[in-house]
């Protein structure tokens, strides 16, 4: 277009050669981002994709190097809710206008810094400017894996009398938001945790790895543990009843909570806030036990909250078993 | 987020059920798009991801059903170049927030259209919004094919002596570009011609097809035949000489360079206007008569144009063999 910037040094071909090409490093078939595909060696694959969008998935402020890392979070816990053992990814950046090279360079570090953490490689993509200054940094990831022996965990498979169980601790995500957006207050040491749940998600990808042959059914918890629970119920045409105070909650939430005026409320905030990116799987009552090793096994603290039964929809259950009414079943993009 | 939209009704995923898990039918591994990956079964693929952001790759008053087919054409386009077969692709789409149920459905529409005609299916993505209403509508796709027997034809590859071809004609997209922003007048029928050249350009599939064995190197003409031309030539090493007057014309470009008052500036235009998504390919003299098959059997136009030889950079000679200036190399996202 007559309006496009013009090709020349210190353009889009050096930024690619000189901060991204680096993270291909033994990506075997990325051809050094240098050719216009890459090629990927025979195997099955596991692919997911995820956008994130400055002002809807993470705020301006905060920093390029901690935004990446939750890119490539956010899709590593797509592959490890499936049992997925992630490889690589092909990354689509969009940035504003005036976008400086040590953005690109701070972005690009904290990459390189989950790839290290998570052994992962980047494998191509696109990068672009919008026409406006402030556009909104808009990202998009395509992540692939290798599916486990046994097959991934699909959605679908819970069964009636199945239990419900979650990793992790719930909720911290959200009150991190509102740190951020200092909507509550904290002390610092749990704003700082709460942040940082926020900001640099642990996809469990160990305890993943652990659910093929043991979980009927998963999800990652990213839209709120109400609203995720919903999809798992949905696709088994069941329903689902979840014990609130089960749900876990880390030291910092049980503080915040035991401030609130009202308890089951503020559970049912915890459990609709969502971006948490823990696992929400259904396992056979029978298998108890051997959830329980999965756990101990991977490191990772797994709960169980509730139970499939027959019916429709998602119920969350008060200590007394009246059900816990919810102002909003988590995040929906694409209503306002 | 607390200014999130809420899930509900006629959301997110009613237009993903509804508008995309549609265009995924046959798909195999892509579970209607119910699930959070697609399972791609065992092979060899080649993987291209191309951005397209409105203001910048599209104008907004373009319908949504030509963009979206633009976007299926310009990553078909990377693919044909390599010789690849278009199998699927990842989806990407982030919303301006002021838009309908109506603008996806048209949307949807085009993807429907050229899906159909070149064969491939919709295998999983994300669609989000932005926060701002007018927020540019911003669109990632990733692809992914089965490369040729004899591999993919890679950028680099080409040798000294051997020739320069590409396909079709350059420049129109250009100047149907000039013609919707009304920066260049032209009559009825050649406007016509050209705003399709540039909203819905011909992937070479058939002849990217013939490529593999036959060309020393490929890439597709999306910044326009010089700066591409560039690619070719700095990966190899080597100068590239492209006679100007050579450069395949349509009539309609023809028609506008001949009411042009210099000449040698307006072939340097048509040749760096971008947009083409013709094949620019590398191939030994000896070549000469497989390539004119090639061309035959794939009822698609090559023209050769030029010649790779020792040195750098790429020069466009006029009719008396004197260099022809250029205003510019081409298309870099990362200049402004």
């Amino acid at each position: 277009m007559p309006e496009r910037a013009r090709k020349d040094e210190g353009g889009e071909f050096d930024i690619i050669r000189e901060l991204f090409a680096p993270l291909s490093k033994g990506a075997e078939g990325a051809f050094n981002l240098a050719d216009d595909v890459a090629q990927l060696a025979s195997s099955d694959y596991v692919v997911t994709k995820d956008l994130m969008v400055e002002g809807v998935h993470f705020l301006k402020s905060e920093p390029l190097d901690l935004v990446a890392r939750k890119l490539i979070r956010v899709n590593l816990s797509d592959l490890a809710a499936k049992g997925a053992r992630p490889v690589g990814y092909f990354l689509g950046c969009v940035w504003p206008s005036a976008a400086k090279r040590q953005d690109v360079e701070l972005f690009a570090k904290g990459l390189a810094a989950d790839q290290e953490l998570f052994r992962i490689r980047l494998y191509g993509g696109d990068t672009t400017k919008h026409k406006i200054a402030a556009g909104p940094l808009t990202l998009s990831a395509t992540f692939f894996g290798q599916p486990p022996r046994q097959g991934i965990v699909r959605r679908e498979g819970a069964a009636a009398g199945d239990d419900l169980y979650v990793t992790g601790t719930i909720g911290d995500a959200g009150l991190g938001i509102a740190a951020l957006r200092k909507a509550e207050k904290f002390g610092a040491a749990e704003r700082e945790v709460l942040v940082r749940r926020y900001q640099t998600p642990e996809p469990r990808l160990t305890l993943g790895g652990a659910l093929p042959g043991l979980a009927s059914a998963a999800i990652d918890v990213s839209d709120g543990l109400i609203a995720d629970a919903g999809h798992l119920a949905e696709i088994a045409g069941l329903a689902i009843e979840i014990n609130a105070s089960g749900i876990p909650r880390s030291p910092a939430a049980q503080a915040w909570l035991s401030k609130q005026e009202d308890a089951n409320t503020a559970l049912g905030r915890l459990a609709t806030f969502g971006d948490d990116y823990e696992i929400l799987f259904a396992a056979p009552q029978a298998r108890r036990r051997a959830v329980a090793m999965a756990s101990n096994v991977s490191k990772t603290p797994v709960a169980r909250i509730g139970l499939f039964a027959r019916g429709k929809g998602v119920k969350l259950l008060s200590g007394d078993g009246s059900e816990i009414a919810l102002y909003s079943r988590g995040y929906d993009h694409f209503r306002s």
